[in-house]
Parts: C-alpha cells; sequence; structure tokens
C-alpha cells in the first residue's frame, strides 16, 4: 500500500506530518506511507474506520489517518518512586506492558525520556486512538500500575487530526509540490519535541485568503528541512488550552533549530499567543525502556 | 408540561442550553424541556420556586429555570487515595452516594472522569442548587468523605443562569428562530467540556447595540452545530474570577472542535481575556463511575 | 449615638461602607451606625483611639472609624487535618475561641466558610485592629493552634480605613446625597465576598478632577444596590500587592453579579490591572461554625 | 562620626537611606549616620573598604557604604517545625543565634516578622557583606541549623548599594538641598518593608536628561514624608530577576501608605513591569524575637 | 594549540565566550584558548568532531567549539536531605563523583552554588557534550545517586553552540576587531550567572540589516566589561522555552551589574519578552565542592 502522494509531510503547512514512532518494545521503525486521505472536512463520524475488536491497531493507518486522536501525557516521576524496593521497580515495565497488551486493539502507545532536558517532566506518552474515551480507558489504567501511580501529570494536551487547510493542490499548488519534492533521508530520528501553538483572536478574524498568504509565508523556508525534520500536527481548539499540538522527529537538533528559527522569522509568528510553554523534548524510546532507564535498577556505579 | 419555545437552546447567543446530564447512578438523559421561564432581569429572591424540603429535585425543572446556581468543582485525586487498603476503596462509591442522597432534596449531582485528558484533574462536578449554601454544604459533605478527603480542589467556579441578554424575539428575530430551528440529533454525549470566559473592560464599555451586533456574528456560525453540540451558561462576575462558565456536551468531538474554531473566528473573541484555562475536557459519567473508576478497585491485569 | 450621615455607605465611590459582621460565636448581626468620622487625611497617630487595655474592642466603633487596619487572611486546610483524631477536632474550635478571647481587647475577628465556593480556600478570616501590630499578634497564636498548625495562608492583604476621596458632599453634591438616600433593608446577609483591586499607572497619573468624573459614572448606576448589597473599602498601596481591598456582605447573589456587571461597564474598569485574583466568596458564619464545619465531627452519614 | 550630610535619606531619587535595624538579640536602634561616602561610579574592588577578619563588621558603616551587598531571603515555615518536641523549638533560637555570632566579622543580620501579613511568607532576613560569597556562607549555615532547616525559601533578591544617579548635587540642586532639609523624627520605626522595582526597556532607553526629569517628579512629593518613613536602595540588574530592591522601615503605615500613592501618581510609574510581587512587609524584630515567635513554644493560652 | 583570534569572546554580538570552569574536583581553572573554529553553518553531523570512547572530553576542546550542546539543570535540594543519616550524606560526594567519571569521555560538567541567591534552587549543573543523549544518559545517572534523588530539577534549559551571527569580521569588522582588543584579566572569576532570553515575533520578522544594526548598537557599550566579564551563549529556539542561553563568569559583580544595565538601554532590549526567569547566580564551585557545602555534614557550631 505504497501511497503514490504522501499527504503526511504536510503540515501547519504541511499538514499531518509522517507518524513515525518506535514499536512497544522494541526500536524499528514503522514504514512511513498510507494512502492519501481525500482532503476536506473532518468525516462526522471520526469512528467510522476503528479496526474490527482484539485485533490490534494499525500502526501505519492510524499514524496516517484523519479524525484520529493524539493524547500527549507529560509525567514526573515522584521521588518516592526511587525508594521502593529494587523488586518492586524490576516489575515495574512488565506491569505497563501488560497495560499497553490489553488495550492494543484500542489505542497505540509511543513513549519519550525527558529528564535532563526538561524541569517539569521525565517522561511523556503518546497515545492515538480512534475514539478518545478508549485513549483515556488505557491513560486510566496505566494510573493504576505502580509506575504510574508514582507519576505525577504535568501537562496533558489533546488533539486531533484533520486535513490540511492551506497549502493544498488547489490552493497553493507550487508549495504543495514543493512539500512531496523530498523526503526524509537522515539516519533514524533519535529525538521528538513537542511544542503546543496557540494563536490570537487577530490570527482568527482575519480572511483565509490572508491566513492562506501567511502559510505560505511560512511554508516556504521550511520546505528544505524535509529531509532531517518529521512533523506531525493535531487540531486541539476547545478540547485543551491550544489550538494545535506540532510534534517533530529529528536526529539533527541543529537543523531542528534552525527550522524553528526560520518558523519565528515570519509574519505569522506575531499571532502566537502560545508556542511552547511548555516545549516538551525527548529522546525517543521504547515504553519499556523509558520505565526501566527511571526505574534505575542499576544504580550508577 | 412540553415548552413551545425552548429558551435553554439560547446562549451567549444561545442562552442557556438543554442541561442534559446523567442521573445519579445510571446513563440515562433526562429530557430536555421546562416551560419557557419569562424574559427579564433575574428575580429578586432567586430561592422563590425552590422546591419542598425532603422533596427530590426535579432534574428537568432546576436545569431550566432561571435563577439557579450551578457550582463547579474540578478535582484531583491525592496519590495516597491508591495506597487505601482494597476495602476502603471499595466503599467510597457507597459513601459519596449516600452524601448525594442526603442531600437530593437540595442539589442534583453531575460528575465526569477528566483523567487522562487534563494536567489538572482527575474528575469534575457540576451542582445545580436554588440556594447556594446548599450545595456548599453537599461539597462539604463531600469532602468529609473518605474519597472527598483524599480530592485536592483545583477550580471553583460559581455561577447563575440568567435570562437571555442579546438574541431574543425581541431584539434579533431571525436569529432567535434560528436557535429553535434544530435539536440535537446525534447519539447521547458521551463527552462534556467546561470552559470559563471572561471579557474584557473594552467589552463591557460598548454599547448594548454593539455587543449585540458581535454577539449576531458570533451566533450565525453556530446555528449549524445545534444538531450535535448542547450548551449551557452560567453568569459569574463577582462571584468567582470569571464572567460565565459555559458548558458543553457532544458525542462528536470533531464537531465541537470545529464550533470552537467558528467562535474564535468572529471578533468578538478579541474581547476574551480568558477563554478556557482551563478549558476541562471530561466524559459524562455516574458519581458512582468516576469514583469507582479512580478507585481502581480491579488492577489493569 | 447616631450618625446623622452614615458615611461608611460610601466607597471607592462609596467609601467604606457599613461593616456588619458576626459577633463571635453567634449570629446576630452588629447594628450599623458610627459616628461621622471628619473627612480628611489620615491622623497621623493611627492609635489614637484605640480602646482601653482588656475592655474589648467596641465593634460597632472600629468599623466605622477610620485609620484602622484590616488584615485579610485567607487559609486551605491541609487534609492531614481530617485524619486527626475526632478528639482533636472536636476540641479545636474551643481553643481557637480561647485566642479570640485573648486578644479581644486588641482585634475583632470574622470569619467565613469558602469551601465549595473555591480551588484556593476553604475558609477566611477578617481582622480589625487600631495597631497592625496587633493583629500580627493575633494571627500569630491563631496559627499556634491545632486547627491554625494545619492551615496553610494562600492568600493575605492588608489594609487601612481612610476617608472619602471622591464622592464628598464638597465635591458631588448629589452623587453623596443618593449615597446616603437608601439603606439595605434586605434579610441580614449571608454571603460576604472579598475582591482586591490594583490600579494602572494611567489611572494613578490622570489628575484628581478626571479621577473625581470616572468615579461619579462608577456610582451613579450601583446607588440602586444600596438596598441589598452592603460593602466596605480598605486601602492597601504600599502594604500589599494590591490598591484596594473591597469587601461586600449581601444575601441576594443575582443583584450582587448584577452589580458587578455595571461596575464593569464603566471606563474605571479599563484602569484595573487586578481585579479578583483571588475573588473570595464565602458563607458568613461565626469563628466556631467555621471551626467545626470544617472539622466535621459528624460524618456525612 | 558625626555626618554633616546624611546621604542614606537620598534614594531612587533620594539614594541609599538611613539603614536602620535592630541590633542582634536587642532592641536599640543604631545611631543614624556614616560619613559621606564620594559619589560616582562604584570601586572596582568592593571588598576594599571590608573590615579585617574576626573584628566584627562596623554596623553604622556598612549600612551607609557603597559597593555594599545586601541580600534579602523571605522564608516560609514548613508546618512540621511546629509538630518538633518543645525542647527542640525552645533550643532553636540560640544555635541560629550562634551563627549569626560566627559570622560576625563578615555579614550583619536583620530579621523581620511577616506571619499574618503576607501569604507566601513567616519572616525574611536581611544580609548585609562587602563580599557576596559572605552572605551565601552564612546562609548556607543557617539554613543548616534546625530551624533554619525547616524553613523554605520563597523569596531571594540581591542588590548592591551604588552611589546617587539622578538628584545629585550637581545635577538637581534645590531637590538634593530637599533631600537634606529634613531628618526621620517618628518615634522607632516598627515595621519594614521590602518591595522590589523592575523597569521597562522603555525607561532604559530614555536618555539620562529625560530620566533625570521623571525621577524629579517622583522626587518632589516625596521630601514630606522624610519625617517619618526612612528608606534604603539596592541595585539589582543582572544579580536577580528585578533592578531595584526598595526597602523602608516606618512606624506610620498610613504615611506609608500615602507615599507609595505619591510614587504611583507620577509619569515614572508607567516604566514599572515590576513593583512589588512581592511587597513584603514585616514588624522589625531581633533575630532571637523572630525564631521565638515561630517557635510559639507557649501554646496561645 | 594557542589561537590566533580568540573567538569566545565574541557573544550576542560576542559569540562563544570563554567558557572558564572548575575542574572536577578542584579549583584551578582550565587555560582559556582553542582553535578559532571556521565561521558558517553549524556542520549537519554535530557529533563528527566527538573523541574517541574511553578518553576524557579535551576540556578547552569542547568549550571552544560550535555545535557542541549546554544543558542547564537548576536544582532544589529538598529538606528530607537534611535528615538522612550523615553517613549517607558523608558519602554523597563521592557518589556523584563516581557518576562523573563514569561519563568523563561524554560529558564535562560544571557546578555553582546558588543557595542564598535564588529562592528557586540550591546549585544548578552545566553539561557540556557532544551528543545531547549522552547529556541526557548523565543526568539520569546523576539523579538516580542518592544526592540527586533528593534534588527536585527547577529549571532545565538546553542549547547548542553556534557560529557567530552578526559581529562577524565580514559584517561589522571596527567592532568585531574591538572583541579582541581585550582580555580578561581580573583575579580568577567567582561567580557565575545564567540568564535565559528569548526575543519577540517583531525581533525574529526584523531585516537582517536591522537586526545587524541593533546588535552593533547593543555590542558598543559592552567592549570595556571585557576585562572583567566573560561571556558564552547557547542557541535554544526549539530546544528549550528560550531562544538564548546567556552565561557569565565574573570576580566582579559590581561591574557585571553596570554591564547589564548597559545592555537594558539600548532599544534590543525592547524586544526581550524573557530576561532572566530565572536569573541564576551561583558561585563557582566544583562537583564535591557544592554537594559537600549542601550536605552539611559539620553543623554550624
Amino acid at each position: 500500500m505504497i501511497p503514490t502522494l504522501v499527504p503526511h509531510r504536510q503540515w501547519l503547512t504541511f499538514g499531518f506530518a509522517a507518524a513515525i514512532s518506535l514499536a512497544l518494545a522494541g526500536t524499528a521503525l514503522a514504514q512511513q506511507g498510507g494512502g492519501m486521505p481525500a482532503p476536506g472536512p473532518m468525516p462526522p463520524a471520526p469512528m467510522a474506520s476503528a479496526p474490527m475488536a482484539k485485533a490490534p491497531i494499525d500502526r501505519t493507518k492510524i499514524l496516517t489517518e484523519l479524525g484520529v486522536f493524539g493524547d500527549f501525557s507529560v509525567y514526573k516521576l515522584r521521588p518516592e518512586y526511587g525508594m521502593l524496593p529494587a523488586a518492586d521497580r524490576k516489575a515495574a515495565a512488565a506491569e505497563v506492558l501488560a497495560v499497553v497488551e490489553k488495550h492494543k486493539d484500542k489505542v497505540i502507545v509511543d513513549a519519550y525520556l525527558t529528564r535532563g532536558f526538561d524541569a517539569k517532566s521525565d517522561y511523556f506518552l503518546r497515545v492515538h486512538a480512534y475514539d478518545l474515551a478508549a485513549a483515556q480507558a488505557f491513560l486510566t489504567d496505566f494510573r493504576a500500575t505502580k509506575f504510574g501511580s508514582y507519576s505525577d501529570v504535568t501537562e496533558n494536551l489533546v488533539g486531533v487530526t484533520k486535513a490540511l487547510n492551506y497549502i493544498t493542490k488547489a490552493k497553493s499548488e507550487t508549495l504543495n509540490a514543493g512539500l512531496f519534492a523530498a523526503t526524509y533521508s537522515d539516519p533514524a530520528p533519535r529525538f521528538a519535541i513537542m511544542i503546543p501553538v496557540k494563536k490570537s483572536a487577530e490570527w482568527w478574524n482575519m480572511t483565509e485568503p490572508q491566513r492562506l498568504k501567511e502559510i505560505e509565508t511560512h511554508t516556504a523556508p521550511t520546505l528544505q528541512y524535509l529531509v532531517n525534520v518529521k512533523r506531525k500536527l493535531y487540531h486541539s481548539t476547545g478540547l485543551s488550552d491550544t489550538d494545535f499540538i506540532t510534534y517533530f522527529e529529528t536526529n539533527d537538533l541543529g537543523a531542528f533549530n534552525n527550522l524553528l528559527i526560520a518558523l519565528a522569522q515570519v509574519p505569522e509568528n506575531k499571532y502566537h499567543t502560545r508556542w511552547g510553554s511548555p516545549t516538551v523534548l525527548g529522546t525517543i524510546q521504547s515504553v519499556e525502556g523509558v520505565v526501566n532507564t527511571l526505574s534505575n535498577t542499576n544504580p550508577a556505579m
């Protein structure tokens, strides 16, 4: 099922980017791809394409479809966790993995280690689901595990994937072509960054052509980073205190820094009322890896 | 007692919407409706229509009357709760339900699970009462239960229902008619969203005709969402640090996201000094359901 | 000692309003009144009119005099308090009342229950003293009681009563007369609201006539609420991070909501940099009542 | 060593004010005074005039010299402190005084009780040192005492005394004379207030003559308060998140309130980005007094 | 390997300054210097010049190279640490040093004591690494030590060193020369200051020549402080919620205060949306020194 057009490279401007994450307990990257979803308004029944019960979610499919919910929950481990008996901490990952397994027909789960990069978190989870209640069911079970019960949620944002708004073939043909002229070609990403974006009343009150123009200006300088930064966009207005959740994966943080500077240097930036706060940077890991690392069952020496 | 006009579908624009919540321990939706309250200033004695002592509050009635208080309290369960003996946690729901029963002649109580959607809460309660002191009495007893005593309040907003301000038959006939031209027709809502709204001094200093015009512009694009989003409005100026509490129920979060974007795209949005912060999204549940889920007496496996 | 003019009904506009609070352990309202203090600058020795040692403070007098300090301290009870033995909690009120008794020649104390209305508090105290150090001495002893030692202070504002600034007989005769043309005539207030106010540099840099004009515009629409909302004003610039503490008592929260909307709809509102944050709403109770309610020695059932 | 000119009455405007604080364990006020330091840039070696090792710091001297560091640390006592055995709390003051004694050749220490006035603190310390590292050494030892170890730091600001910037004899002769035309003549101050000040980029980008003009406008209305409010200024740009620490002592809080209103009513106020936040008001006490009061070894009864 | 040009004296304006810190357990300052890195865009593979495994990082080299990550983590020690047995606290430094030793082929670590200067921290670490994941690995091991496990992270910022943007020989020859006309000549710095900087959308939307002009205006008044303040710059856009981390070392806090005032007095300051918050001031110490001081194994007496 190879797409002829790869829409996931579109967002803000480019739309929903390649959602490439790590498999549950390993490090193999899922293949990019997925069929080209028809552009247009979100389907009225977002759960229409949900897989059959008990069959595991098709990772490639859910990461490229529209009307899918992304639930980002950011956690800080309480220090008391480290004082539990080592046996408890050694058993933690298995308990968490069992919860992931239990919900595998409803959600997929990605995990990221942020300790050492961010004051307010140690790790974060990204959960995708066709039904947001399924994401809640998973996260509620996760919080009931030993590891989850010692984790405080410091941020939680919910968004939904939607069709492209601006840089479509119809509205902005050249830029739309540019989005598909290059593919990520760096080594597999080791880092992910989650950045919430909220826009001002002035932005939302601009006409559609005005916003299209600004997004075109925003898009042009970003094309050169398609080769080393992957992107995915979630819409959050009314679901959380943000308008968008932007998600990136990269192996080249210097290039990523330059991309974000380029995004700062266009007029659209003047309409941001929130851009970050928090910026959450983590290393891409398996769920098991995150739990084991933070369980530090092997002391430093 | 079927209303000929259904004023509860009006707020901001539409006024106080259908207040459809779950019955105490079940999932049956109360019927929409209630008599048409006379438009005009709030009655000087808001307790005038309070029911007789010991008779349970008439849910349909209190949810459609004017001068009723809505008390929204948002809670985060302390992690220590999960470390109580399972027997304590299993008994928690019954203790809370007994408190609800004790106060049933003075208040009605709705419950929502927010865990997994919001960093600062696990659940919230919506309490309606003719006398705000009765809501306090209930909530004080609730906090004295085992479950309540392990719950930290992270937000608490108080509002009162009032007659329509703007989109009345007299002031804006066509839009007023539009508000009644469609009815919620989606499956029963599974999600509720509470969003506080505060407006700037510039807004409040506009003339009444100016504000009417802005609310008309705000109302027009929202009519199409009457079929899939229910709404109810509470006035809070001086009672809490917000001017309004807006409350929504829906089964279609994509449609809700689109409705909120439509509300962002009108000039009224420029006068918001608070819109969200917090936006609290939850699943609609019975009180018993919320307590039992967060008591996780059945481990994940 | 019946006043011919009742200046306490003036503040912002009306000046310092009737300070009607509950007596220590009862519910009888003190009578409004008190002699007309000479308008003008605050006396250089604010302790001049302090009562003799060991005689209880004259409640009516201190609530109407100028140069009196009002110390508002807002508290959240730590959850550990509820886990103390019932005997300890049953004895709590008596210990607090003994502290009030010990300081009765220096301070008067009012108490308000906010649980169920405000996320950041369970109750607040309002202490009046001729010497601010006496208020500190009382509050320090209060914090040394069992109940006080389990109470976290979440807000603490200090202000002083001063003569009218604007709506005096000399400067604004008609409005001044209006302030005295109506008296509170509702049932005894059951609710109190404390709202801090801070004004911008632009406000303070306006000329005296400009500020007078704005306060006149502010005053006119409030006259109609003299019958159902009592008010008192404290000046705080330099003493706390606010310019004013506004304090209200009412039995009609709908009328109060309307009054605050009226205050939002005048140009003066554009100069507010803080109006609320927190807005603290509570039920007026005796000190004993607040302590006993929060000690919940009688479980919900 | 009686000064012919009393430079401590200058700050902002007046420069560094009279630093009058309480001696270690007593209540006697140090005499105002100290030689007139030569105006001009801060000496490159701020430790040049430090006293010889082991000789106690000359209090009068350090409080009037330039290039001296002032370290303001604000504390909240954790509630667990009050649950320590009474013997531990009774011994607390002696332990703290021993630390003060140990460092008496390097720092002087003033203490203030804020409980009952401020939500975020119970007391604060003001430490003066010629070498900022000596202030750190003292405060580190202080935090290692029983009392210090139960104290959480809620604010900590560091500043340095510098020569007058604006109202010098050369630049503004008349106002400079006015600063020396009156002396504090009230009873010994019982209250101290610490207020941080930060100014906007617009302020700092004004020309020197423009800023001089604004400071002259600021100074004129304050001259009348020289008799009842003492002041001292510390410069903090780059050392803490504030530009200035302003420190006041008074016995007349009504006069102080009027002084701060006068400072709000000049254009300079429009350039404040921080003025307070926190405003910390305390009673001036000995170190021993503060520790003993907060150790409440004598229960309220 | 003596540089003919010393690029580390450039940043903002001057670029990346001399990174002079204390060796692991001693106080000897590393020599300034390092080869002149070629100006230009950051190399695509920032890890290209990483040293061979197991050989200790070359301190002088990493502190002057481009594409190096700086990870600033700021900590507050929990009070429970001080209540651990003295033996545990005495052993703490050795355990931390072993972790530093374990990672010495991947990271270098500098430590600073902030207790007594900052409310939100007791110390901070600066970690340099060619691979940001290596910094995370070190910090994760550090948090697993006894000392680290009692440390709460209150701020954590990540940046990367990059070539000069503005004051290059090509773009601004005279100022570029000025940057190399003076060398730090004061005694070894005892103090370090970390100040985050974030710039507005207006700044980033200025043209390159406009920004060059502002940075020239910013640079000129700072040249005089090259002799007593060292500087180093890290770029953080997209990596943390800041655009830059500015880092200073000095022995003369008065001169530093004057430098920061000079930086406040140029138009560039009008484009700061964050400058500090926090400003973190500390004394430069060895890792061992910081741990031992905060372990206060020698009580004050």
